[in-house]
């Protein structure tokens, strides 16, 4: 995926577009971040998802300390250009939780808190961090 | 669901979070938009996808003018509660173009314009917008 077609996305006032990353196989949604050009271009050409932290103002290459990278698979871009869904293959779980998913609390009326949890911890953080 | 829990979220600076939105049947991711605090309610309350325009600064039910709305059936929230996966029975196609999602197109290096269209057109944009 060497030919990545990036001039023809609209990124925001920011230099921004978001990313959706779906799990290839299962389909889940594992998370959303947000990539700048050469973070696109980083998902594409070396097949590991690439974001731009906001927080922190630079590259963040998911898995990088927990070696939980995100295989890149497949980019689609949205009908508007301006967002992508990033089809990947996840390593183990995306999130620092040790879930598969980082959305694994829905909104419940009749939860303790107002949310319930819908998935299982698949690792525990301190084996993903240790 | 009329307890959202909207004081956990965690907006950016704009007053904002992205949600995603998937075909609670089918996984399929559908689009992606953004929401201030009163789209999260509407979306929960109202039992309809509403987002915030961020070019137009107004409330956007997806839907109003074509009549596909998407009818919210969950809602999630990431680990760090500044996005929101919206699971959404459809009620006919979401993109504009008649396509079931906006992410109709992928990259790939051997089609023409560097974009193939995985997904076909489900009803013709003059049927939706006559």
């Amino acid at each position: 995926m060497t030919d990545f077609p990036i001039d023809d996305l609209r990124f925001d006032d920011n230099g921004l577009v978001p990313a959706v990353v779906q799990d290839v196989h299962t389909h889940e949604v594992l998370m959303i971040g947000f990539m700048n050009r050469d973070a696109v271009l980083r998902t594409a050409r070396e097949g590991r998802v690439c974001f731009w932290s906001r927080s922190r103002q630079k590259f963040w290459v998911k898995g990088e300390t927990s070696g939980m990278f995100l295989e890149t698979r497949a980019i689609r871009v949205n009908c508007e250009n301006n967002s992508l869904l990033v089809l990947a293959e996840p390593i183990g779980p995306t999130c620092h939780t040790g879930h598969a998913s980082c959305y694994f609390r829905e909104a419940d009326p009749n939860a303790e808190n107002g949310w319930r949890e819908i998935a299982p911890v698949i690792t525990p953080p301190e084996d993903l961090y240790g």
